[in-house]
């Protein structure tokens, strides 16, 4: 068994943590975390051990009564290895820590590309990890695009990707953030970092991103246009598309008109946390003028990268291939609407 | 002096209404209302003649206290040409009675392209148009549109445009309107009403438009790809849509963020209504990638088409010309920020 710590147990840590539970060759060996807020509370009642993720801190846990089982040094000791969920920024300032336990480190996108030996999306390449110390896997919205242009490169070609990214301004949880009443270019500037992101996972590409804000909170909503080789029917792409393990491509009759109610059917379908693990394409939008395709994806920002730091374990450590391990991931998280 | 009334005083009529007030070559006439709200009450307060849109409701104006001049059929009768601003349908409905007076009508954008013999933006094709019956100023996002590819079109060649309208939910009187917290494709398929609309001002464009709606009620956004056939320099572009008069080009140490920026800045430069009638683009925004342009515009709905109203006025009737005719309205009305 796979013994993996999650240091920062928020927004991601605690669903990576939860997604690592539940497969079959990993365990959690421990969550740290920097205060003993409602998070910290409901992984010890999940039976995680629970690490101080800052010594200094260690006092707050014990006048909440919350019994901590050592500090995230020991927990890296113990581990195979790491996957670091910490707040932007945190992650790249950690590394040192991983390096020097020898224990290799995932960090999230929110971290700069070159904190990392290399960028991971399951779909995409899987195979140029193994053995690396530090893997960094991509953003959300990053993560969003790579599982689309992966199998439309491998199908068609992609000559040219231009994307319009209207991103949710904050989580739901997230009460202090913006805009209200408003839609920000954000940035005002072109590319948004996304464009250049998406070529950590696909040098060659050429790609154009504009990044947009809006007073919305559920999910990312991506307008995509990819400029193919190949000139295929908009039937072929919905098909191909469909045919990917995590990719929905939203049939009409469902009726799911927008981020509410895709959230809403998944929390009908039982979803922990109401999680969208899958790009969510509208099967209507799949559309061809010439060689060009457009399509509208949403993105849960929240939980799209939780199978992938799943995979980019066992990429990491070598214990199975790409196959194996998303067949395994999909499998024990129960992926698929 | 041109008779000049207004059928429907609404969002876009007392918008209108207003503008033709101020230019030196016309007159209202009178406005025509379907009820005795608030609206009605101002337009009294104004000086304007206030006719009632509906035989049958005359009576409601009469328990109001409000005076009226007398029907819309006296209006019309009396108009050298008339502007209807009646919700989108009505306006069609209304064509039949402006061919029995022989009065010139302008129809605006809500209305299908066929109710009317042509469709208008001043700045695109303002010589076609004299001597129809019946003229349609196209809708706000289709004027935004025609006034920044039209100058690009004349520069540097225009092979094709994709556009993003990430569009607000609702105006901001609007209370009935969604969406709340959400980002819808609307519509899911493609292409939204907006490419095949700018076709009726530019038959030969190749373009493609997605649309989404959000909740904000200040301003529409649009993210623009242009492929042109030349390749200017991005400042080439800048300079270029700084010297058309209904564009303004945002310029960076404004720290104009978005749509409440915007019209915080209208409202402190005493704009009536803190209307916003120039297409507001991000001067840092404005990127060329090889021969592909991208820019941010917004683009107030409520207001961007009443010049084009009152240029299509004198378009039709054929008194003056359109450089004039801009020119004129543009000094009547203040336009430039």
């Amino acid at each position: 068994m796979i013994q993996v710590a999650v240091n920062g147990y928020g927004t991601i840590g605690k669903r990576v943590a939860d997604a690592v539970r539940a497969q079959p060759d990993m365990e959690v060996v421990g969550v740290a975390k920097t205060s003993p807020n409602f998070e910290a509370e409901t992984a010890v009642d999940k039976g995680y051990p629970l690490y101080a993720a800052i010594e200094d801190r260690i006092e707050l846990f014990d006048d909440a009564g919350i019994d901590l089982a050592g500090t995230v040094d020991e927990l890296v000791a113990e581990a195979d290895i790491v996957v670091d969920a910490c707040p932007s920024g945190i992650g790249a300032d950690n590394v040192a820590m991983y390096r020097e336990h020898d224990t290799p480190a995932l960090l999230q996108g929110g971290e700069d590309a070159d904190a990392a030996d290399a960028s991971f999306n399951a779909r995409s390449n899987y195979d140029t990890v193994e053995g690396l110390d530090v893997v960094r896997v991509v953003s959300c919205n990053t993560t969003g695009l790579s599982r689309l242009i992966k199998p439309l490169e491998e199908a068609y070609g992609v000559e040219k990707v231009r994307a319009t990214l209207v991103r949710r301004g904050g989580d739901p949880a997230q009460t202090g953030r913006g805009p209200i009443n408003d839609i920000l270019p954000n940035p005002v500037g072109l590319p948004s970092h996304h464009g250049p992101d998406v070529e950590t996972i696909f040098p060659d590409l050429d790609i154009d991103t504009l990044g947009l804000k809006v007073p919305a909170t559920l999910m990312h909503m991506h307008s995509i246009n990819v400029t193919l080789a190949d000139r295929p029917s908009a039937d072929a792409v919905r098909e191909l598309l469909e045919g990917e393990s995590r990719t929905f491509v939203i049939p009409e009759h469902l009726d799911l008109d927008g981020a509410g109610a895709i959230k809403e059917y998944a929390m009908d379908r039982g979803r922990p946390r109401a999680d969208v693990w899958e790009n969510c394409i509208w099967g209507e939008s799949v559309t061809m003028e010439d060689d060009d395709l457009y399509l509208f994806q949403a993105i849960h920002q929240e939980s799209d990268v939780v199978p992938e730091n799943v995979d980019a374990i066992r990429a990491v450590l070598g214990t199975d291939d790409q196959t194996a391990s998303i067949e395994t991931t999909n499998d024990a998280m129960g992926m698929g609407l």
